[in-house]
């Protein structure tokens, strides 16, 4: 059991009609470790400048996350200030601060080299290079991206995607990278780049993971008051990548439930800003969700 | 078993960027007749011009259609022209003529007064009075709408609303009636306003399914080439109320699998242009697709 999460920790700045919060703690790399931290001992690789909270390295260790790869240096935390309108789908980038991150080269300790599964979170795609060499074969490896290097780095994410075994993804991600309107010609396509398999989350409406030779859908969970969806994805990709990292392995039966637990704590992290839900959800309370996934689609 | 359709039969004009066609065969008692021909013996109500094809008449009646209560008129028949975009979910009207239908006054047959469901197929709301006037208490009331009687008739259709049992809208009339952008949201305000099952379609997405105290979710079946979305919506009311009409009564289990059969319906009517696909379509492909259903939610 070793997944380890190459991303930003940082801080968001969240604009939203109902509400509004100020250099609250945010980041890839946060998320995705909290939202896997109910399955397995995620192990982070990134950095943060001095100003950030030790309240919240605390948090995140009473978690069980594993902060060995996460460097503290002088300068101030990478900041994210976006805006969201009453359709939550639709977020703004006002304002990026990359500070610390900007020069960022993610060094991995020793000891997380024989790790199982890496997640790279969101990274310039030129940076893959440089993580993936310092691990020793890890069985699986996962990448998401952002539109940023969609636009800016088109062809070295094509390169990337046919080394990585799953893709997390958009909607408007994976239509921008195939040029397929359709989310099923976009989803095949992507497993046609590389990917064993692809994650293609579309909000409100859940996430059809697509395989060699399957589709299956998961919904999201049915909330009627998303208060802040940044880290959605993030802790879509914990939740899979943190129960496949507690099972034997890749096999059917578990990505189908994988995906699910993607979807779970999803749903869990827009309940509230930043990672304010993290904070009180315990194990018992993932699985209560679960449950009443079989019970929103069973039939 | 018995199940009367109060709607259109008509042709269409369909133009979609991968082909078009002329005055074809459409209306959405026709679509919701067809799909539900699969589970039951469904009867219309509704009227033609002398220009409406023999033929078609002769299909309808060996699919087991009911089509006392079809007027033939002198006149020409109702014909809508749309046009679709790349993106399929986004439709134009371009031209209604409505023809015979302009003043068409559903008389019901006799022998259908005794119905057990009546679906009253995006009628003009001032019209169900006079249709429902002439049944004697039938078990379910179900109704769908259009956008033209969102905004030219609202109070009539919010009145409406509060005396039926099942209503169908898609997104844009959920929130259109309701004012609620999230759609959980849209479709508990929408059981607020009088019926005990509403189904909110999401068209690739999928449908909703809300009662007075549970959420349902199903899928859109994978479809990677739409060919010709028009009675997608009729079709899944017709796999609906048509599987529903040969089951014993509304109990959730019930209700769940009408929501699929209606999905699996509206699956195959968007795969060729008009009522095309329903030519080859027997209830074994049927059977064979709600299975696949089983397979692409199951975890």
């Amino acid at each position: 059991m070793s997944l380890v999460i190459v991303g930003s920790v940082a801080f968001d700045t969240i604009r939203t009609p109902w509400g509004s919060r100020e250099r609250i703690v945010g980041g890839s790399a946060t998320y995705c470790s909290l939202a896997a931290s109910y399955f397995t001992r995620p192990r982070i690789v990134g950095v943060v400048g001095r100003d950030f909270p030790r309240k919240t390295l605390a948090l995140l260790k009473s978690r069980g996350v594993d902060l060995e790869g996460l460097k503290i240096k002088a300068g101030k935390t990478f900041h994210w200030e976006g805006k969201y309108e009453e359709d939550t789908n639709r977020r703004m980038t006002v304002r990026t601060e990359l500070n610390v991150f900007a020069d960022f080269r993610p060094e991995v300790p020793a000891r997380y080299r024989n790790s199982r599964i890496v997640y790279l979170a969101n990274l310039n795609p030129e940076h893959h290079d440089f993580v993936l060499g310092q691990f020793h074969k890890p069985g699986l490896v996962a990448m998401d991206t952002i539109r940023l290097w969609i636009d800016t780095k088109r062809e070295t994410l094509l390169r990337e995607l046919g080394r990585v075994d799953i893709f997390f993804a958009n909607d408007e991600e994976a239509r921008l990278i195939t040029g397929e309107i359709n989310l099923i010609s976009a989803g095949k396509a992507l497993v046609g780049l590389g990917p064993s398999l692809v994650l293609l989350k579309k909000g409100e409406h859940g996430a059809l993971v697509f395989g060699r030779d399957f589709v299956f859908g998961v919904l999201a969970h049915p909330c009627e008051h998303v208060i802040d969806p940044t880290g959605a994805g993030d802790s879509f990709a914990g939740g899979f990548l943190g129960y496949l990292d507690g099972s034997p392995g890749p096999a059917p039966g578990e990505v189908r439930r994988a995906a699910v637990y993607g979807s779970v704590l999803a749903s869990f992290a827009i309940e509230d800003f930043g990672i304010g839900r993290f904070l009180t959800l315990d194990r018992e309370l993932v699985e209560a969700r679960f449950r009443q996934f079989r019970k929103l689609t069973a039939f």
